[in-house]
């Protein structure tokens, strides 16, 4: 690797380059020959940013920032209208090419082996020969997505959407307009565009939408600038709150605990903006004490049953040797897994996957038993 | 001070004692001429034992331990009967008298200037002549308990409610039926006795309990082996709960993240245990969504309205040194405080103290302007 022009491309001195290394930067070693990703932002480079062999350089997707008061952070935020795009409930991925080699990177800077089968039977093969710069960015979704499974969207497996196209090398992406163009050319889905607002009429268009997303079980809105001139903002529907609340407190003991006030602050600023009557308090109250106490309740009386508390996904693969990297992958990312039998199918394998929720099981069962919390 | 014989009271070397010193245990310097508290449990001494000049010895009151599977808990716990006290809220204090001066300990070992003046005029002057050995350990409760105000005893200002005995310089404390006795003898208030119940029938008769005291705003309960063999055990009621949600909610940026999902725990075991209708969970979903959202909306609306959020509480004092002592009480206890001019009554002073809640006054601000999460 020539460690200079990295260094160059990263706008860093080859000597802070070298310093990174064994600190903010690790070596991710699959698939061979390995790779450099940042674990952490430093410098003005994004966490998740990975420096290829070859000296390419793919910037990681930035984190997009979330106003609770959607008006007032519009009106400050955008200069004139407001793209507004459905923000896909899923995980992150980027796509691209090394050497010729499709790779779906997750948003940490791994290279993920299962997105990677995925994005290789979905994506056209001339995307990249076409364009070998090209990193396509988006959100891979469905019942089959091991990490976020969720089966609101038309697909009984998993599918990607595009939301953005980057280049690599190079900081920033195309925008909404190119990125909708884009997929047209290729045939590739895109997160649903929703919109383009005058900033005075967007807060109110744009709780109409949310409200409607969330009835459906969908995730929320991303707001863009359509000239692309600034970074995009995110807000959530309420039920998408509730439903976060829900799988955190099926498994309380599990996830961290700042998960459940950002969620519930939401709920309070979104209440308040709209300027919700009483009754529509008492049933968004209501909403948020079931979505956190039964789920709860389910686990307790689940554990009083004798089962144990394991959280359960699924994935399809076309060949055994994606799931064994695949196992490998979710182990170095610090998730505890357990396959099952592959179950082969027409064109490719089923696998149940379980992973266990340790502390919240052995919690709940010495509670159930009269230990002290 | 006789380190050698305060070190074998606690039970420790002279060695150990020297080396606990400027770490585990620190100089409280008022009053005069100070003393030394413990500010962790450390060898088996709990948090909040104080060393004076003279080599008294007060142990900390222990930590009461919580189940949150009542029954199971009561059958695992106690060998025969329970014995079921009323759960105060308020602050834990203890009384007793240091060279025949009478003081008051906060758990965390420190003396309370207020605390000390409120149980010097509550207490017989008599009592700690006859027995100058004793502590009394109780709690503070009222609405002008300036740590935790609660109108919701018998009182318009601050009162005493013993509930157990201790002596200086030996671990452990009386029990029950001692100390409701010595009570009746000095006209002392106690934490009311509930009943002593077969283990058997405890958790049916607790549980009737619980839902009373809840209906009256009331804490919970605390259960004592009669015999004081072992530690006692704590439970509360799902009002005081939500109680606590409501501050925490109200304060959402400044309380400990934790608090939250304890309580919201204590609520799902709590209605597993007691096997609720579908109907009975959806009221307490209620009761725990309005806990959480209205105190939170109320926070954002106030906020919107130009108010500060602030924490008022008040005190009444017959001396302005009490006062002023408070306020550097609660200098060194790091809670920022801003007292008010004092207004001259009858027999003393009313002093009104405000509580700024900085972090969450300071976000709440920021969100409304359109500021990001």
């Amino acid at each position: 690797m020539n460690l200079q022009k990295v260094a160059e491309r990263l706008g860093i001195t080859e000597e802070r380059l070298h310093c990174l290394q064994g600190t903010i930067i690790s070596k991710s070693n699959w698939p061979e020959p390995g790779f450099l990703r940042f674990e952490k932002e430093t410098s003005g480079i994004e966490a998740g940013t990975a420096i290829f062999k070859n000296g390419e350089v793919v910037y990681g997707y930035p984190k997009i920032r979330r106003p609770l008061m959607l008006g007032a952070a519009i009106r400050k935020h955008f200069p004139d209208t407001v793209a507004v795009e459905e923000k896909m409930n899923g995980h992150n991925v980027r796509l691209l090419s090394i050497d010729g080699e499709l790779v779906a990177l997750t948003r940490g800077g791994f290279i993920c082996p299962y997105s990677t089968e995925v994005a290789s039977s979905l994506l056209p093969a001339e995307i990249f020969e076409e364009s070998p710069q090209l990193v396509l960015c988006g959100e891979m979704v469905g019942p089959e997505n091991p990490y976020v499974p969720k089966d609101i969207y038309p697909t009984d497996s998993i599918d990607f959407y595009l939301f953005d196209i980057a280049q690599k090398n190079r900081r920033g992406t195309s925008g909404v307009h190119k990125t909708h163009a884009f997929a047209r050319e290729f045939g590739l889905k895109t997160a649903t565009f929703l919109g383009e607002f005058d900033k005075e009429k967007a807060p109110e268009r744009i709780k109409k939408i949310v409200i409607k997303l969330g009835r459906r079980g969908r995730e929320g809105v991303v707001m863009k600038d359509p000239e692309n001139r600034l970074a995009p903002l995110k807000y959530t529907c309420s039920e998408a709150n509730c439903n976060d609340l829900s799988v955190a407190f099926s498994y309380y003991n599990d996830y961290a605990l700042d998960f459940f006030v950002s969620r519930v602050v939401r709920e309070g600023f979104q209440s308040v903006e709209w300027m919700e009557s009483a009754e529509e308090r008492k049933a968004r109250a209501l909403c948020l004490g079931e979505s956190i106490l039964l789920p709860l309740i389910d686990t307790i009386q689940r554990k009083q049953r004798k089962e144990n508390i394991v959280q359960r996904v699924q994935i399809r693969v076309r060949r055994l040797s994606t799931a064994r990297e695949f196992e490998y992958h979710l182990h170095r990312c610090g998730i505890r897994a357990i396959f099952d039998q592959p179950v082969p199918e027409d064109d490719g394998y089923l696998i149940r996957i379980t992973k266990p929720i340790m502390s919240t099981n052995d919690k709940t069962q010495a509670l159930l038993d009269g230990e002290m919390w």
